[in-house]
Parts: structure tokens; C-alpha cells; sequence
């Protein structure tokens, strides 16, 4: 028997305790951009710490001014891995879409399969346990981890990632390794594996207009009055054109034609975006004219208004012209889109179109810029090859429209570059109601991870 | 001495009493749009019943689907005359602004004077409370009223009062009189009372905007997804032309030109658009364009966005793409505009707007349109006299921005007019953080009623 079958062999003799481990893992409600729930983030650290641990690795959890780092570190012969998750969750609202209580995990039988249903069940805690489970593993058989491998997991992922530079420039030498392998991305589809080779990047803006210095009553002011909300309709009305573009001066600056090879294949993915939108009640691309759905969700730059709130909200009805108004934008980058630059120009744009009267405060809720990874290192072919062993189906190579802002971090600040695997599926509902993790992602993923580690090591 | 002086006297008399009565009443937290304090309005309802009963008045409480209406009767020699008042409130939101709790009312002495502070105490408790002193007064000194007056006083003024027209319907006959007062409205200034003889009328609208059939992530979904907040942004954006109009269709049908000899009057009052808008740190009117503050305020309609909310509105940042987004629109209504097509026009004005894959609810917050009050009535001079002999000042017949539904009520079921003075100030902050009631404007109020009742029961 090969090293690896008897590694195979554990996962599959372990699969019951290994779900248990999650299970109690995601009853911790770690929700990492909500100050209420920060001591639960530090249960959610620890718990990693205890659990890493108990097969061998020094780990140990480091505290910083906002929710803790948690790093292992177990020496063995072979390459120098560094593997990356997070512990913090989205927030859970609205609570009355969920079918049953988020940080209550369960195992639900559906049409496609049986899933686990929890927040962060897919986002990242079950993504970040394939990997753990797959050394854990590996260590029951062969007493120490194929490679030398350096665990790094953050609370802030879901947060912006306030400590994480920091703490990458601190302890650069510690965590200095050839490639880092992330787990927060997902299949092609639910046969398919995919290694993400292109991310977009993400910029988080929050405005908030003032007109007049405290509410007023639209019977005794409306008219003369200023009203910070049509202020801010407007504001924002203008960010696109008619063909979903973005009207902000410069913003293209940076992003590239996508080259024909990556298109050539993209088109040979077979993407359906009928059924992708399809599958959430829409049918019609809203995004930029004249690009394929592939083409808006992984090589275009966009720009979205994320969360707005003005005046009252609540039942019924109030004729207040309220003082504020605001709301949360953010912008997925890519290619070479300068993040600073754009948030410069986003907010002279702002400034251009507000009416006398009316003041602005922004809130920076971060930025990173896109990323292409280098195809050219054997890495990525090896964990293509291994990737399509465990699912007897060709790894595909992917775009990511979502933003992994370690990836660029790690380039940056570590100088590496990053292999990105994950298991999550297109309907995982992620940062929504009712959350799920295929169980069949748990259980493979571990496995595609035993094999990934086995081929990187050799 | 006269009945009247007589009146005066005993009103300077019993003012410690009078205040302990309001605050007592200003305790009770009638907040009518929000059904958590359905059993509160109920209890100020019981108050006034009570109150008026220690003095007489055959009054009663009687329930409706909403919040309870309160009638109360008590008959004389002499002119018939119908008061309204509401004891409902407006919520407290944001309560993190009030410099003292909301319901527990106390006299604040301020550079301007001695004022009430709670909520409620000018819109419209205070207010109510000076014509039920007044009577109180009265009766103590006369043994009765000095005429023939019903009281009636409702508790869902601030929430589109959808149990008033039935009400009104029902009881049409008790209800009868020759003449409406209402406190509900302002002074001039400080010292200049008011008539007021123009009212806005109010069409309130709320409406969603649902995209997907669940909350998106944005890396996920960004892009070749529609953003419901994005659509409502640009339709509410589009409710405005440059100059400040109004661009649904139809809109400025029914609005005439001010009258020459009213747009004089108005002329003549000297008012200070600045200080009126320097008073909330603004300084340019928002309205619409060529017309004056005054104009833009009492005789010009407008559309106000009131509230709007979609996506993540909490604490730091969520890349969602939600579901829904919603918004809360008002329209202030003057002349013949007709309340039923504006809505219709809206409506049609919203869905020519919609993108694909986009649907739209609607709930209706209640209409009516805007009023003209005959000053050929003698009551409207001799109510002006009166009051000019207690303030020492001339009273002027001023429009009104704001809404007092109950006009075109009275007018259309009862067929009759109403008188309308009130003692409210500008800087009242009536549907804000710590609203307030002058002193002065509590007791001079009450001894101007008992002038106006002297005034028009002989």
C-alpha cells in the first residue's frame, strides 16, 4: 500500500469524527465585523489551536488589536507549505430567512445530495477543516506531515483584514515558505474541480451625506430643505452608464483585454449563465454590455452599492427629511487597477456631484488590487493532476470573482505566490440565509487535499 | 369684570396644575406607527376621557381597528363647534440624540425661553392640552362651555389615520357643527400668532424592489447580477430634474399660480429665508427653482424620499448583493392635484423605469389633497382679533408646508370647514430628537382659546 492509499484509508475510516469536529467547530459564532461577538472569535481561535494540537502541531494563537492570528507549525522533510483560512463568519441577518439557527450545524438531505447546513459551512470553516483533516491524517499513519507546513489562520477575513498586514510584515520570517495553499474558493461544478488562477480584487467605501443639521419634518422644511437621501439616490444613480459601465474618471486605467488563449478556454467551460442566473430568479446579464457572464463575474472590474440606509426604516410611515444618509460601495478590481487610485477618483466624483449644503464622510473599509497567478510553476500542474484523480474529472483552471485579498498580501509581503483549491459550489449561499457545505466537498475535499500534499511533497 | 376676564384669571391660577396634567399625558408613549405601543395609545386615550370627564365633558373612549378615538361632548347656548386634536406621537428614533429621555418631560430653560421637552409636547399633546385648559377654565368660573362644542380627538395622526374616515362616516351626525378647530399648527413667529388658511396635502408611497430570489455575494454574483439597490437608486435619482421639478408625467396638473394679492401678503411678512434655513446649518433652498421660500414651502408640491434600506446597514462591511431593496417616498400636495393619479402616475413612472428581472410592491401610506380655507367666514376674523389681543400683535393668515389631513376629512364628510391655529414655533423639531414646546406658546395658548371661544360664541 502507498503512503498516500493509507492516508485515504484514514480519511475514510475518520469521516464520522471528522464531521463532529467540524460540527463543533461552526456552533462557535465567530462573526468577525460585529464587536458583540468578539469573544466568540477568540473561542473560534482557540478551538483551532486545541484541535491542531492534538496531531502534533505547535500551534499557538497570537492576539492583536482586533480578533486573534492563530499559526502551527510542524517540521518535516520536503517542500515548505504555508496553508491559509479563516475562522470569522459573515453576519447572519436577515435571521428570519434561515430555516434553522446558523450556528446550529446539521446534515440535511437534499435533491443534490446530502449538505451540511450552518454559517460558515462552506465560508470558511469547512473549506479550512479539509486541509486540517487531510494532515490530521496524515499524521495518524505516518507520525509526522509530508512537508514542512506552516498553518496561518486570520478572524478578519470577513472584516476587512485590519491585523493581517501587520502581522505578515512581523512575522515574515516565520512564515516564510515556496507556495501558500489557500482553501476559500470553489468547483467548476459539483464534479468538477477547479484551482483559481485569476482574482478580482476589492475596494470598500461607506458615504455618509450631511444636509441639515438634525432631522427636520418634510411638511415644515420640504422644498427649501436639502434631503441628503435624493442627494445620495443621485450620487449614487450616476456611478454607471446605461451599459453598466462605470462613470468614475479612470476607472479602466489597468484592466486588460482579457488574452485569447484565457478566453478560448473560458468558452470552452460550457458556462450556462442562464441556469447560473437562473438559479437565484434572474435571467438577464446586468452587467457591462457586450461581455459574456464569465467575462463580467472574473475579468471585469465592477461596482456595487453593498448596503444603503436614510431616514425611517421602520413600520409605517415618518415624513421626515432626515440628516444623513449613507451607504456601503465597493468595487471589484482587476488586472492592474490601482485600488487607492480609484478610492481617490471615486471620492472626487463624490465631491464633484455634491450639492451646496451637503458633507461627506467617508469610511475606508479597505482594498486590494487583483491578481493573475503564475501557471508556469509545476505546482499548479501537479495539483491539477492530483485534484483530477480524486475526481476522476480534469481540474479546470478558473476565474474568481470574489477577492482573496491574502493572495496579493502573500505576494507582496511574503513574496509568494498562491495555489487556490477549494470545494465550495455556486449555490453554497455563502454570505446568505441557510449556508451549506456539500458533504460530499467535505469528505473528497479532504481527500484531494491528501493527494495534493502527497504530490507537492514528492 | 368681565366672563372672559374672569376666565383669564382663573387660567393665570391653575398654571402649575395645567403643566402637571401635560406632563402627566406626555408620559404615556402614544407612538401610533409602531405596533409595540398599540397598548400606550390606548392609555392616552383613557387619559383624555378621564380629563375631560373631571370637567364635565360626556366623553368616551370608542375603539376601532387601530388605535381608539375619543368624542366628548358638552352642550351649551351658543355656536357649534367641533375641536380636533391627536394624541398620538411621532417615534423617537434615533434616541441616541435626545439630550433627555423622550417621555419624561421637563421644563428647560433656553436662551429663547422656558420650553417643554419631550415627545409630544408641541405635535400635538401640548398643543390639544391649551384648547382642554381652556374649557377647563371655563367651566371652573361658568359652571359650562361657553358654547356648544364636541371634542375629538384621534390616535393615528402620525400614522395616515385609516380608522378617521370610517369614524367620521359613522358618527356624522354627533359630529356635526358649524365650525372646525384645530391646534395643530404654528405661530408666525414668537410673537405673531397665525392663522393658517393653505395646507399641503400628503400622498405617501412606500415601494420594494426585488431582484434575486436570495441575498448574493458580490465576488460571487457581481456583475452579471442585477443590484436592486442600484435600481432603486437610479429610479428615485430620476424622481428630479436638475431645477428641482418634479418629472413624473402629470405631476403640476392642478397647480395654479399663487394669487397676486396672497403672493403680496406673503411678500410682506419679511421672511428670512436664511435665518429659516440657517436655523438647521443650510443655506441655499433645494426647491424648486425662481420660486421663494415661502412659495417652495406653503404653495409648491414636492417629493420627498423619507427613508430607504437595502443591503448590509451595520457596523463595518458585508459584500452582498441583496434581494431587496425598499424606500419610502412622500409627496406634499397643494391646489387640484389629485392624490389618486399622482400614485397611479408614480406607479406607472417606477415600472417604465424597471430593468429586467426587477419586480416592485407597493404599500400605500394613505392620501390627501392639499386645502384652501374662505376667509370669507367671519369666524376667521374675529378668531384673528382675539388672538391679536392676547399676543399683542396682529395675527397674519399664513400657508402651512405641512399636511393636516383632517381638513379635507372634515370638509368632504361633515361639509365643513376648519379654523386652524395653533402655537407651534419653527424650531420645534416636532418629528425630531428632542422636540419641544414653548412655554409661552403652552400659556398664552390656552388664555388665545379662551379669546377665540369668547369671539366666536357671541
Amino acid at each position: 500500500m502507498s503512503s498516500l492509499q493509507a492516508v485515504l484509508d484514514q480519511i475514510e475510516k475518520d469521516s464520522q469524527p471528522a464531521l463532529d469536529r467540524l460540527f463543533e467547530f461552526l456552533r462557535i459564532e465567530s462573526i468577525s465585523t460585529d464587536p458583540a461577538y468578539a469573544s466568540q472569535c477568540v473561542d473560534a481561535a482557540d478551538w483551532l489551536v486545541k484541535d491542531m494540537q492534538s496531531f502534533g502541531v505547535k500551534a499557538q494563537r497570537h492576539d492583536t488589536p482586533g480578533h486573534p492570528m492563530v499559526t502551527g507549525h510542524s517540521g518535516a522533510e520536503g517542500a515548505n507549505l504555508l496553508f491559509y483560512g479563516h475562522y470569522d463568519v459573515q453576519p447572519v441577518d436577515p435571521l428570519e430567512l434561515w430555516n434553522n439557527p446558523p450556528f446550529e450545524p446539521l446534515v440535511e438531505t437534499t435533491a443534490s445530495g446530502d449538505v451540511i447546513r450552518a454559517r460558515g459551512a462552506a465560508d470558511d470553516k469547512g473549506q479550512l477543516m479539509t486541509f486540517i483533516e487531510a494532515c490530521r491524517a496524515w499524521h495518524t499513519v505516518h507520525g509526522q506531515l509530508p512537508a514542512n507546513i506552516t498553518f496561518l489562520f486570520e478572524g478578519e477575513e470577513e472584516s476587512g483584514s485590519p491585523s493581517l498586514v501587520p502581522f505578515l510584515k512581523q512575522h515574515a520570517d516565520q512564515l516564510q515558505a515556496d507556495l501558500a495553499l489557500v482553501c476559500d474558493t470553489g468547483m467548476w461544478d459539483a464534479n468538477t474541480p477547479a484551482i483559481c488562477t485569476m482574482l478580482r480584487g476589492l475596494l470598500g467605501e461607506e458615504l455618509t451625506i450631511t444636509a441639515a443639521d438634525k432631522d427636520l419634518h418634510s411638511g415644515m422644511y420640504g422644498g427649501p430643505a436639502q434631503n441628503p437621501i435624493r442627494v445620495l439616490t443621485t450620487i449614487l444613480a450616476g456611478l454607471h452608464d446605461p451599459n453598466s459601465r462605470v462613470t468614475i474618471p479612470g476607472f479602466y486605467d489597468g484592466v486588460h483585454p482579457l488574452p485569447e488563449q484565457i478566453a478560448t478556454q473560458w468558452k470552452g467551460l460550457g458556462f450556462k449563465a442562464d441556469e447560473f442566473l437562473g438559479g437565484v430568479d434572474l435571467s438577464v446579464l446586468a452587467g457591462e454590455k457586450d461581455y459574456s457572464a464569465l467575462e463580467q463575474l472574473w475579468s471585469r472590474p465592477t461596482c456595487e452599492i453593498n448596503g444603503i440606509v436614510g431616514g425611517y426604516t421602520g413600520e409605517g410611515f415618518k415624513t421626515v427629511l432626515p440628516s444623513k444618509a449613507s451607504a456601503k460601495v465597493s468595487f471589484r478590481l482587476v488586472g492592474d487597477q490601482d485600488p487607492h487610485l480609484i478610492r481617490k477618483n471615486f471620492r472626487d466624483y463624490v465631491q464633484q456631484h455634491l450639492p451646496a449644503d451637503c458633507t461627506v464622510d467617508y469610511e475606508d473599509h479597505g482594498a486590494s488590487p487583483g491578481t493573475v497567478l503564475p501557471l508556469e510553476d509545476p505546482a499548479f500542474e501537479k495539483s491539477r493532476m492530483a485534484l483530477g484523480e480524486e475526481w476522476e474529472n480534469d481540474a479546470v483552471y478558473a476565474g474568481c470573482g470574489g477577492s482573496i485579498p491574502i493572495v496579493g498580501y502573500f505576494q507582496e509581503y511574503l513574496g509568494m505566490d498562491s495555489l487556490l483549491v477549494g470545494f465550495g459550489l455556486d449555490d453554497d449561499q455563502i454570505h446568505s440565509p441557510n449556508e451549506k457545505y456539500s458533504l460530499k466537498s467535505f469528505q473528497k475535499g479532504i481527500r484531494s487535499w491528501a493527494r495534493v500534499l502527497d504530490s507537492l511533497a514528492t
